[in-house]
């Protein structure tokens, strides 16, 4: 059975990704792990075969530490993406009135996701700050008194707790894409596929453009492009873009053999089949 | 004589770019702020005429929250850049031996670039974290017994500490760049300028490649690229770049001309002089 790693604890949206790929796969064991770092470090020294971690959030963006990990500190490779609904509910233990809570504990992105409902029902509610939704709705379920967490469903099944208003947040389109990264990619071409490819840039006029120039013109589509820095110099950066292939079809291997004469670091970070939930 | 928010407490690289810009035009009044957003915020209901905050740093990259502001909630302009190098010392309250310290108090940015010394040299030491160097170093001031912070130069001078180890950070060429914020740009051409555009890209193959192209062929150098997630859905973007040149300038002037047409939406967020104490 092999090991997947995935954030902690019980209850979060990693979670959730969790059990959307062990039920489609069905052989895997779940490990939780307290940082992504040490996620991405399990996979590396064979603790784990897979690990589950965010990279990017419709929202918020890509998530910066989990870029980097992959870009400067381990030769690791994609072999699927999961996209998540991000969704919040006001949940307490056993059912209260939402006006009657007096603390409401989340981890501030998401209660800043659901200011608009926490200012209109619950304005006199302190808040209380966690590291994660599900931390949250872990301390709501171990105390007692007029006290509420936000957290996504998960966290009230594993938790025990009761929905009591659903979908509080005021932003829509609410996404959070995890990745799973392995030793291998998904070497089989399923038809429908991603490539994530990294590359550097020097800066120098056009540089970027004559990269992009060679998916351009195999109408190769981009679906995500992302600037870090080279962490060499102010205004030099290392690109991240996912295109839509595998790296086992001819366009895509014409692409990255062409790119490989105009770019100082060249990483196929791996193709992997497309999370056709989304959309 | 005009108003210029900076981040505070006192003691900040954001006070240090503060009193570059004063040194330079002469006549600014510092005003304190606590966060990036209040900065924005100010400039814009005119409580400041002008705000100096971060925009990117050369080791992590774009600060996300300034982009996401000036792009999606404020409709201001860059009239200046200025960046400073970011060097970390060990300071003290009267002079004292680093391996007599006890706690270590700084921002965990700061204290993670320096983590190699603090190892080496004060293993024992305790960690607390503050919400930033300059506020570690005050926190130091107003303290006795073995505690040392972690902070710039302009901390030790505001606060009256001593410098007790120098540039104790392993990282090398860390930079930070921030911007100057107002209601109008810098319109006078001073032959060494950049110009900062904000666009968004459909989802579709070659559209960026495209918008890039109007660069590329008048042989105009980009010296940032950022994608921010256009908060619709997963995969489509807005695009911030800064381009070598002044917006009055006949090349810039026409790519952006000629950008209009390929993007929905186009923002030309100013042009100003290249801050040349950088390299």
């Amino acid at each position: 059975m092999r090991k997947i790693g995935y954030l902690g604890p019980e209850g979060t949206f990693c979670q959730e990704a969790y059990y959307r790929l062990n039920e489609e796969t069905l052989w895997g064991k779940g490990v939780i792990y307290p940082t992504i770092h040490n996620i991405i470090k399990g996979v590396a020294v064979g603790e784990i075969e897979e690990g589950i971690v965010p990279i990017e959030n419709s929202i918020e963006g890509s998530v910066n530490l989990t870029i980097d990990l992959l870009i400067h500190q381990y030769d690791l490779k994609i072999k699927r993406e999961i996209i998540i609904p991000i969704r919040h509910h006001l949940m307490t233990k056993g059912k209260k009135q939402p006006e009657s809570l007096k603390i409401i504990i989340s981890h501030p992105q998401a209660a800043f996701q659901c200011r608009r409902y926490l200012e209109e029902k619950i304005p006199h509610a302190r808040f209380r700050e966690a590291s994660s939704t599900a931390q949250a709705a872990f301390i709501v379920a171990n105390r007692q008194g007029p006290i509420g967490a936000i957290a996504g469903e998960r966290a009230a099944i594993v938790y025990n707790l009761e929905i009591i208003e659903k979908d509080i947040q005021m932003v829509e389109n609410n996404y959070t894409r995890f990745i799973v990264v392995a030793k291998e990619d998904n070497g089989i071409i399923t038809g429908n596929d991603k490539t994530s490819i990294v590359f550097s840039v020097d800066n120098k006029p056009g540089c970027l453009y004559r990269v992009l120039q060679e998916f351009a013109e195999r109408g190769l589509n981009l679906t995500k492009i992302e600037s870090r820095p080279s962490r060499r110099t102010l205004g030099e950066y290392i690109f991240w873009v996912d295109v839509d292939g595998h790296r086992e079809e001819r366009k895509i291997k014409d692409a990255i053999e062409s790119i490989k004469g105009k770019s100082q670091i060249l990483k196929v970070m791996g193709s992997y089949p497309v999370d056709l939930s989304f959309k």
